[in-house]
């Protein structure tokens, strides 16, 4: 395994490529603009015609529940809702198609020709846990350029926190041991990276993602697939041409035919030096038993055992006594285990009167039907703690902040007047994650399901 | 709504604005190339030093077992695919970062710097129907070649087969009425692009993605929010804002506060000739009934009732007798409607014993363990019918084609010594899915759980 230093290094080779290739991604699209559903940009050119445009407005992003069962949700993707911000701009390409396809005028066109986002967000950091009716994400600016950024901003975050909280069951259930993302192959190819990001905010420890690596700086690993040993003649020559190639602290893959003869073969070849072996198939559990007391009578007592196939955050629990070292989850991880979006949206939740910028802001919300609930009013959150230092609830308000809660806000400052004023390393948002999650009563990481394990208190 | 020509005729803006544009997206990674597990790349370097690299294989893609309960795959990404294969190089950014990471060694570098597929694909057409065992695709090359393209492959069908199936199970469900997809904001805002794609070969008419109708030429639609009559002093105001700029055809958003007055006054406002209304919350069944009623009542006729709320096939089938015109579709259409992924896998199945290009290529297999069953060797796929025309099985074969079979093959050539061969516009791969569903026993298109519609017969 080959683990890369976790800074963003990689930018500076990133930017120069991308100013001189001219290798076109099949998934071509300008900018960030058009990650956006059509009634944004009919609604703007409404608003422009009414002279409503303009209206000082707050959007707030929060979901009225967790995945069934779920304890707390797990905020991912704030890291690339900025870049989305910064990168929404109409060019003469996407102005061009707009127009050719009628979808809105051209005092629209014109408007979005000089869009650039000029106003604030705040929100909790990447990596921080959530509850229902938690204020993620607050927009702040006039409703037009506002509005614009609802679609994008709900997939990074629906898609991101998704897996991010499958992940942090996942790392909770791991106790410690590594776990590798190897989900590529079950999901698109590009929002595989995006998992790749929010798994390694949720606890995992690499990915076997190159794009992953080569985007996020995020550590990378390889073990071996079945065809490599069957382009051989014998296991044993795939064994060998693997240990001669890369050393003999690869990871050797040891159930394409019989385990217990590929475990001896793999030390025959590799010596007691051997990394590690990887069991992809069969009864985990009882095959990783056998295959360390087989490895320990051989003398290789050092090589670690990796298990794939199938793997979800009951399946690494129940393994929690075997003797294993290293996780690969792939399928489970980048659905979600069961729940492959959140349920967050994008609400208008108060805006001024008129266009004046000194308009005082009213409350708004949609009438209550269906359980659809939202709650009017720019808010605050802040996590109230009991004497030890444990959460207790998550108060969300939208008044004055109650004395004892200013120091424990949740919402921080994220884009000031259009400038992105919160970059921060991954590795920041991985370990605010764990020690958000150490913050919260212990129940918080069982498997089993439950209600959110804090209560959400309006104030 | 706004239903652009289906046709890709934004290819020309598209191609003009990637060559001027120097707008960088958030997620930029050069070419397909990284879009790859790790071990694909370290498998091939292990494979060049020992001289095995260059042996003829066979890779294949199949799935084992559909998703529980249905009758029938749609493989969708064909198209995809092969923008992936085009684009799987290794320039010097790539190699700079696989170098720098040392993630492989210097021969495997210049030998990835010349890499371009150069080898044969054939697969079932897009929008064709699949069943356990059906081999979707068939690689065919030197093992160096096609080890490399196995991650993007499965990433590509696995993601977009699964958003088809239950897009196709959507559209059987709808029986003719209009379904739209707006899921962009509750998935990956590129797999977003590939979902709405994937949609439209499944049966569905249009999408909310802007970034959909410019890549792929999908007609773009679009209503209103509740924002934007929260943003305005009364619904009326908003009404007419909506219409003064969009004309009455536009679609009004009725159930903001009271449903009956909403629809009162959107008629007052826009006339009878008003396009249509957007129901998205309550009883849907119940409210569209009465909507219905009242427009008739109003002499609003030709309006259309559109409705939206996370509806799935169940609930578009439950709506079979309201006066529904169209579905909008968003959660449950991108996340696969309880399978966001398939779970196909690309398979070695056979390979020369030696590199020498004419060597006789020798069948291979994992052994069987854990239910995880591979049939090794080069397979044929064809679908047997009965007298009328109906099918009664998927076989599939390694040896000589039954005479009686040959004119009911699935495989089509899609590469040839590394060409694209079988572009088409999307509307050919819905327009055959739709034919290809219809060639099913009628039980294919029960929403109940069940077997696959097809046995899957070995010759």
């Amino acid at each position: 395994m080959n683990a890369a230093d976790l800074g963003l290094r990689n930018d500076e080779a990133r930017d120069a490529h991308a100013l001189k290739s001219g290798i076109g991604l099949p998934v071509d699209v300008p900018s960030t603009a058009l990650f956006t559903d059509q009634y944004e940009l009919t609604m703007l050119q409404a608003a422009l015609r009414a002279g409503t445009a303009d209206r000082r407005s707050v959007f707030e992003v929060f979901t009225r529940r967790l995945p069934e069962g779920r304890r707390y949700g797990v905020l991912a993707g704030v890291g690339r809702v900025l870049d989305a911000v910064e990168n929404f701009r109409f060019d003469a390409g996407v102005l061009g198609f707009l127009r050719e396809q009628g979808i809105v005028d051209e005092p629209t066109l014109e408007w979005l020709a000089g869009y650039r986002f000029s106003g604030d967000i705040r929100g909790y950091p990447e990596g921080e846990v959530y509850f229902p009716g938690s204020p993620v994400l607050r927009v702040e600016g006039t409703f037009a350029e506002c509005v614009l950024l609802e679609t994008v901003i709900l997939s990074i975050l629906n898609h991101d926190s998704a897996i991010a909280a499958a992940a942090s069951r996942m790392s909770a259930a791991a106790g410690g041991r590594r776990l590798i993302e190897m989900g590529a192959r079950r999901t698109h190819e590009l929002g595989a990276v995006a998992c790749a990001r929010a798994a390694y905010v949720g606890g995992f420890d690499s990915t076997s993602d190159l794009a992953a690596g080569f985007r996020y700086g995020i550590p990378t690993v390889g073990t071996s697939a079945h065809a490599f040993t069957l382009l051989h003649d014998t296991e044993r020559d795939a064994f060998q041409a693997q240990v001669d190639s890369l050393g003999n602290g690869t990871t050797l893959l040891v159930d394409t035919y019989d385990v217990a003869e590929a475990v001896r073969t793999a030390v025959e070849v590799a010596g007691t030096g051997l990394g590690a072996v990887r069991i992809d198939s069969g009864d985990l559990l009882l095959v990783a038993h056998r295959v360390r007391a087989q490895l320990n009578e051989l003398g290789a007592h050092d090589t670690r055992i990796v298990v794939t196939s199938d793997l979800d955050e009951y399946a690494i629990a129940s393994l929690a006594a075997a003797p294993v070292d290293a996780y690969g989850v792939g399928t489970q991880l980048v659905t979600g285990s069961g729940h492959p979006t959140c349920s967050m949206v994008y609400k208008l939740v108060a805006r001024a009167g008129s266009a004046d910028p000194k308009a005082p802001l009213t409350p708004v919300a949609k009438k209550s039907v269906g359980g659809k609930v939202s709650v009017g009013g720019r808010k605050w959150a802040a996590r109230r703690t009991d004497a030890d230092g444990i959460a207790e609830a998550e108060v969300v308000g939208t008044g004055p902040v109650p004395p004892e809660l200013v120091d424990k806000q949740l919402l921080i400052p994220l884009v000031k007047g259009g400038d992105v004023v919160a970059r921060e390393p991954l590795e920041t948002a991985r370990a605010r994650h764990i020690a958000a999650r150490a913050g919260l009563p212990m129940s918080a990481i069982q498997l089993s399901r439950g209600e959110p394990v804090l209560p959400t208190e309006y104030a």
